[in-house]
């Protein structure tokens, strides 16, 4: 007998009829031999209700309070899915975050699992109960509500794996796995079977939606294997685990698209200590986080500096930085909003030479210009013009022969 | 400095905009030198959702979980309500039933409190904040969530005023107090200024849908004064508290109607031991609550036994006695579906002779026949026909002068 977490999102669970569906997958897991423990969302669309709610009664709702309201959500859930399982004849029974033993730190709408005590989740467990978690919550030492932030969710079920040694986590999506590329893009992409930690990670941070870079922090500093499939079929997932030595024979895992950012670059940045400090702090300033960052020899003694961001964030760093240029004496700025993140990632790059030239030659023969350029061990992003973005891609995944065969 | 708790309704926090109007009132509160502990429900249609939702999931729900759904209603409200007062700039928290030390015992969905510990409540009060408690739900000592049933929050406001010893609980509601009779039936209806324990309890037994039995037995036990008043607009309410010498100085206090009554008499029931048992037990094994009971001589060796329930009892209650006839040998059963049952109440009636003749006086006048009668040592009722209630509630408000003058 094993002991599988499984976790539902939102869509999953969104309404009474798939909260029934849920509970029929999760007593056909029981009927295989397994042990259960279930963690679930909020149904989709309650969240921004109750966020709703809480603008409509206060501009800047206090954080305590809003992890008390959204809290709601999935304590709702639970209390379904263990009804409905019961329902179908089985023994269920719901904990919130902080009766599963969820103990966070006290950064409210944001918190992080400091601990996590799995006492009465193992007794029921062994009272052959399935067990029907609440999300993304916990509570403080001192007995407050906290939320966990985005992705809660699947950080909950990847600490409770880890806390009851599960033999398997299961993410169950409204997606069947993780894919070669956005597949509404690239018609010919493909489910990935397996991925390492670090090419997830990576996957999450340059634009693949299908998992926050925490929760696949946690399961690799953890060693949680976790598989991320469908509630709405039977087809096997994407299995996420420890890098194994055959998987650098892949050259390069997948392609990863980040549409809806902007550029900025500061021209004829004056060659002196602190212009570059300059130009970033007025950025921290407005809390806007930067992506990739590029400074490039100019004439003389001044560089041009260029960085690129989330085009929602754009109007507002235009603003901090024009004040800015004047300050520091530097050229002006030049601003690009319509542009694009493509990148590929592969632990295959370590051992393989001319990745990167291959992409690039992909992209010339579409006629693509490259903008920026950006690095790592596992990974080669590139900034090119958004409109340009589907033609990049589908050459790109073809160039390293990704699709279906 | 005063403390003061305050109970709000479900229609009092109805919407953003009433919960708003709530922490205006609140702030008032404060602002007129008191400490201020809050007590909210569900917002109105917020817990018929959810059974809803546990009904298409589950033909039966769990009770367990049937409490951790239903305690999300309150969940929500104090959440909102504490947002609301923040944003009006002061210091306000939340703290769900198990927060707020309410320990009850393990029957789910009807559970009682068993002890009040206001340790974090008084902590709070004393760091100047207004407390927003969850009415209606509490905890067991080993973790579980409850909830307390039909008018929970009245009984969640009135245990915290005992427990931290305030000096007034109002109980705001939707109307303006307790009446001598129903305004929608007799026009001149008066609100009542004080009332006792006592009144208040056979006037909720009887009909007056103000607040329920328990949470005035708790108030009396304990000796909590409270005033039930309206939260939309600032008339003062009615109080509610020990009897005090000048009450019987009024002969009744008011008149309760309680509609949708049914009657059944089993006719000529053998007059000997276990015939009426076997009526009564045939009855009880339904769960169907029986109201007066009357046993009346008939001819020879046998009684007529004739007793009232709610309307929606009464198919239920007929199909058990068709039967029971039968076994016991009785004559038959004789119903009536069209009944009500007109009640007059206060404590003055102990030192006042000629109430009941008074009454039944006024209802000859109108030519109204009183099919059965009951009387405690503060209330006596009669049983007439539902179409005479209005005429016979008007008679008898103005033959004991409660009217408006």
């Amino acid at each position: 007998m094993s002991l599988i977490v499984q976790k539902y999102g939102g869509t999953s669970v969104g309404n009474p009829e798939r909260i029934l569906n849920v509970a029929r997958r999760v007593i056909a897991t029981q009927d295989a031999g397994h042990k259960v423990v279930v963690v679930v969302s909020a149904m989709s669309g309650v969240t921004d209700s109750l966020i709703k709610l809480a603008k409509d009664v206060s501009a800047a709702p206090t954080e305590r309070e809003m992890d008390v309201l959204l809290a709601t959500g999935e304590q709702t859930t639970i209390a379904l899915t263990a009804m409905a399982i019961n329902n179908l004849g089985r023994k269920a029974i719901s904990l919130t975050g902080a009766q599963a033993g969820i103990i966070t730190d006290g950064v409210h709408t944001k918190a992080k699992i400091a601990n996590l005590t799995p006492r009465k989740l193992n007794a029921y467990l062994n009272d052959g109960y399935i067990c029907i978690v609440a999300g993304f919550q916990g509570e403080t030492t001192d007995g407050r509500i906290t939320t966990l932030g985005r992705g809660g969710s699947d950080l909950t079920a990847i600490a409770i794996a880890s806390a009851v040694k599960a033999d398997l986590c299961q993410i169950f999506t409204d997606v069947d796995g993780v894919y070669t590329c956005d597949p509404r893009v690239v018609k010919t992409a493909r489910k990935i079977d397996a991925i390492s930690y670090d090419e997830m990670l990576e996957m999450a941070s340059s634009g693949s939606k299908v998992m926050q870079s925490r929760s696949v922090e946690f399961a690799s500093k953890f060693g949680v294997v976790f598989e991320v499939r469908s509630s709405f079929n039977n087809n096997p997932g994407t299995i996420v685990k420890a890098e194994t030595a055959d998987m650098e024979n892949v050259v390069i895992r997948g392609v990863s698209l980040e549409k809806n950012q902007a550029k900025i670059t500061v021209r004829a940045v004056p060659d002196r200590p602190g212009s570059a400090a300059a130009i970033f702090n007025a950025i921290a300033a407005q809390n806007i986080i930067i992506d990739m960052i590029v400074q490039s020899a100019s004439a003389g003694t001044s560089n041009d500096i260029s960085f690129t961001m989330s085009r929602d964030e754009f109007p507002k760093a235009k603003a901090a930085l024009e004040k800015v240029v004047k300050e520091i004496g530097a050229g002006g700025l030049e601003t690009h909003e319509g542009i694009a993140k493509l990148s590929i990632i592969g632990v295959g790059m370590r051992s393989h030479g001319g990745v990167a030239a291959k992409m690039f030659e992909a992209l010339s023969r579409g006629g693509i210009n490259i903008e920026m350029i950006s690095t790592s061990e596992i990974k080669t992003a590139v900034i090119i013009d958004e409109a340009k973005l589907t033609e990049a891609a589908n050459l790109v995944h073809e160039a390293f022969g990704l699709g279906v065969v």
